[in-house]
């Protein structure tokens, strides 16, 4: 793609050019700006290119042979990344009349470059420095046949039409007022709202459920428990903190000082345990501005956050409780998943002997669910290794999900302890977790798994009126308030348009269900029943309806 | 008092000395450390001091003769209030040997004072500033008679009992923990953080409803939308401010300009109005450390706060729905009520002619529900005028309860707009409201209310299963079970102790029921039944029991 760029257009420097997971792109220094309609004319001069059967040819030079090379031809970005290659000797690629600095390997010749395509134009600071010239990007992908590329090309329109930022829009869900109020901070719109409290209000329960007891912290707090805890010397730069009464006080990054304070209010015995604490918890992190994207990767969210304390006997059967928990989750909404073990990283607290024990109990955990699992070497958290649960969703993406780790370091920073059955006093163990993850990132997952057509649990709302003309209003309002009173999300749409249009924004908005009222219907008790993608099905009375959907939205179907 | 104390310490300062709402202190400088035992001796020497019978005479001296007096008796702090006073005259009062700068007026004599009562002593700082001397303050109170003081002193008693701190640390429901994590930030125990969100439940759906939506927002955001709101003039000096990616950023003190830029997130018509945005929005603010107090003053509070945006014709039906329901929330939770309307401050913005609009707005709602109301003049918020509904608590304390608030300027500075059946632009009125006010601050009055022994669906345990021996454990654990499946907060005692203590802890936590299990119980799916303050009510089917307690709390009796 480079020689090309570079034949169609003469001016241009060239930057970097990597191959990233999905395919590749180059950085460009050129006066023309480049457009959409560039690319297909790139597109024909690669393919050119091809047809010439060009034969790659590694060369190894001598990095000063390299830099009086790149000077002589004016490219001073490849002169800048020469300066600070440490060793003697780097690598060339030559075809035809092409030379680039690349570490390779390469194909033998452009012939063998079978399928490839040029994805999209993006901006892009040189080594991603705001302070530095704003190069061209030029994002691209390739494949070994035309058919993976065909299907590579089918599963990014997939994506696209998937895009949570797109339905979030559309579905009136959520936005960021980047602008008005800030980078990566939510504002949950009502229908946005109604879907992150139903599924709070599920966690809750099941919380309950498993023995989980809810407390309350506040989002902010001393800096000097960030100083026990070891986050002030690990996380600092992600943390945001300000002065109370000219002290230094943080908005938690994370809720677990403030559950520990409330584990050690009162002297706790091995009868007390293990103590479960799950609370909703709000946390604020400071993350880059470029790599802020949607839901997914946001400054302020809320976890369905846990600590657990026991004895380090419980320690593997809590391990065990709380896989099963996840997979339930998982269940519900429909996620396939994979689990990786990620161990000690080069930066930790505690001994290595501890890191031992605590990242066995993880893998005879997983062992006794008969569970395989990647290991992820040196991915864990300063104070403990954990288990990751990556979410699978309808089109194979994986996302972040379910996590759990085993913490010693925190009982023993803040002197955690409990009587034991010996009368003595002994550290318990902490587990940290996270069953959906950050609500945020969750429902972000979630539209995109579900293309924005939840289940009708999930769904904002559930039922849409439609009345067909003006006097149908009163029969549509009395059925409205019947399922509103049976506690159905239902809306009435009392515009004076075509029932045409009112069904396809219904689906548009990906309604579940519709219930068209006009002659036939006005005060007979029934209504006319469309389901989201199935169109019409026919007649029903409205309180048999108010059960089965009832029913439909307890089963979480 | 002032002479009492001169008389029995030589070397007392006098600094100064009001009448209070519930009495008098009087703040010392003086060497002897004051202790309660001093208490009785000062008056002692004040009943003495009665019976002299001494008359009161008040002198109108020039402000240059006082200072000379009091320089000369060694007053310092008298003097320095004399400069303070910009009147040429200033009125002394004198009985006997002792003379006080007084402005009055005073009993005839001394033997006019009936029925009195020294309290308490403090530490007070001279003039309220950290940077001054610590003085003694001793509070007292008097009345004309002794059967009006023996029944302040009972009611005080009786608050002590109620007192909201004590409670909270006795059953278990909240802390401030001062010293580790920060003045006025509140964290709630589980048994605090039930009964937060059995009210929060309760509340939801009383808001959904009446046609409120909820909408959540984030905890930060620039200041920007503080600096349009005008908060930053007004308000600056409660809010807290961070530096995000060198912007400033503001702790949101209240919600507003969140939830005003979902409603502009689109484009508005008259039939789209009222829109009532709802959220249970966590707030922070500063207060002085010194004014902190339990959970009444607290710096970070959850507020049930919603927004309501409707034409100007709309403004007077929604101020009564929302009365209405301040109203029916007062009976639920079985407060009487007191009302105020609060007008414009000193500092406002907008027109006058707005203000009168707006006030006449609130008046014209209250006159239609018939409520008579106490006008407090200038109390009203910068951007408008409000109503106060004061909660009156069982023995007759006033809360701090439901306010509402019209807002014509915050309209105006976002610029907010709908366009009216007239097809042209129109200005939106808002109204500001909260039905219970700050949770922390409702909980607080609440636990005073109940003195702890709150109705059964508020109560954090509902119902406590107390097994007499081991042996009953078993078919105890299957009571528990069957209750906690049907949704009740059951708790069971299995330690081994006498069953008598069991019962004394469980009514000391104000627990409303007992089930105790014995020999003649176990196995029988009975099971003998206790109520809080009532004693045993005999046995028991745990089927009927379950259904009559589920009935007493869908009854929220």
């Amino acid at each position: 793609m480079a020689e090309a760029v570079k034949e169609l257009f003469p001016n241009v420097l060239l930057a970097i050019g990597p191959s990233i997971e999905t395919g590749f792109y180059y950085d460009f220094d050129m006066p023309h700006k480049l457009t959409e309609e560039d690319l297909p004319k790139i597109e024909e001069k690669m393919r050119e290119i091809i047809s010439r059967n060009e034969k790659f040819e590694r060369q190894e030079i001598s990095k000063s042979e390299a830099i009086k090379h790149m000077r002589g031809a004016g490219e001073i970005y490849k002169v800048e990344l020469l300066n600070e290659i440490p060793d003697d000797k780097v690598s060339m690629y030559k075809n035809g009349k092409f030379t680039d600095l690349c570490r390779g390997p390469h194909v033998k010749t452009t012939k063998d470059i079978k399928a490839f395509k040029l994805l999209s134009i993006a901006g892009a600071y040189w080594r991603g420095s705001e302070k530095n010239k704003m190069l061209q990007r030029i994002y691209g992908t390739a494949f070994e046949s035309q058919k993976e590329l065909d299907d590579y090309i089918k599963f990014l329109e997939e994506a696209e039409r998937r895009d949570h930022r797109k339905l979030g829009k559309q579905l009136d869900l959520f936005n960021i007022f980047q602008e008005e109020a800030g980078a990566g901070l939510v504002y949950y719109y009502p229908k946005g709202a109604v879907l992150r409290e139903t599924i709070e209000n599920f966690l809750k329960s099941e919380h309950r459920k498993r023995g989980y007891e809810t407390v309350i912290i506040p989002h902010i707090a001393k800096a000097d428990l960030w100083h026990t805890s070891g986050h002030f010397e690990y996380y600092r730069e992600n943390m945001y903190s300000l002065k109370v009464d000219e002290q230094e006080y943080v908005i938690k990054p994370m809720n677990c000082p403030g559950h520990i304070l409330i584990f050690k209010r009162k002297l706790r015995s091995y009868r007390d345990l293990p103590i479960r604490y799950f609370e909703l918890g709000t946390v604020y992190r400071h993350e880059k501005s470029g790599v802020l994207h949607g839901l997914l990767r946001v400054r302020g969210f809320t976890q369905d956050d846990a600590h657990i304390f026991c004895t380090h006997e419980q320690l593997k059967d809590e391990i065990v409780k709380v896989i099963d928990f996840a997979f339930d989750m998982m269940k519900v909404f429909g996620f396939e998943y994979e689990i990786n073990l990620s161990t000690r990283p080069e930066k930790f607290v505690g001994t290595k002997e501890n890191w031992e024990h605590a990242t066995e109990a993880l893998i005879n955990a997983l062992k006794s669910k008969g569970e395989t699992y990647r290991i992820d070497e040196g991915a864990g958290v300063f104070y403990g290794p954990k288990i990751d649960i990556k979410l699978k969703d309808a089109i194979g993406r994986l996302w972040q999900g379910p996590t759990i780790q085993v913490d010693f370091q925190l009982p023993e920073r803040f002197d955690l302890t409990y009587t034991g059955e010996d009368g003595k006093e002994h550290r318990p163990a902490m587990i940290h977790r996270v069953v959906l993850g950050s609500m945020e990132r969750f429902i972000g997952a979630l539209i995109e798994h579900y293309a924005g057509a939840f289940p009708v649990w999930l769904s904002p709302v559930q039922v849409v009126i439609l009345p067909i003309a003006d006097r149908h209003f009163e029969y549509a309002k009395k059925v409205r308030d019947m399922l509103f009173d049976n506690g159905i999300r239902v809306e009435i749409d009392d515009r004076r348009e075509k029932i045409g249009l009112k069904i396809r924004e219904a689906e548009m908005q990906k309604t579940p269900y519709m219930m068209i009222i006009g002659d036939k219907e006005a005060g007979s008790n029934n209504a006319s029943l469309r389901a989201r993608h199935k169109g019409d099905l026919g007649a029903v009375k409205i309180d048999e309806f108010i059960s089965s959907i009832n029913e439909e939205i307890a089963g979480r179907k």
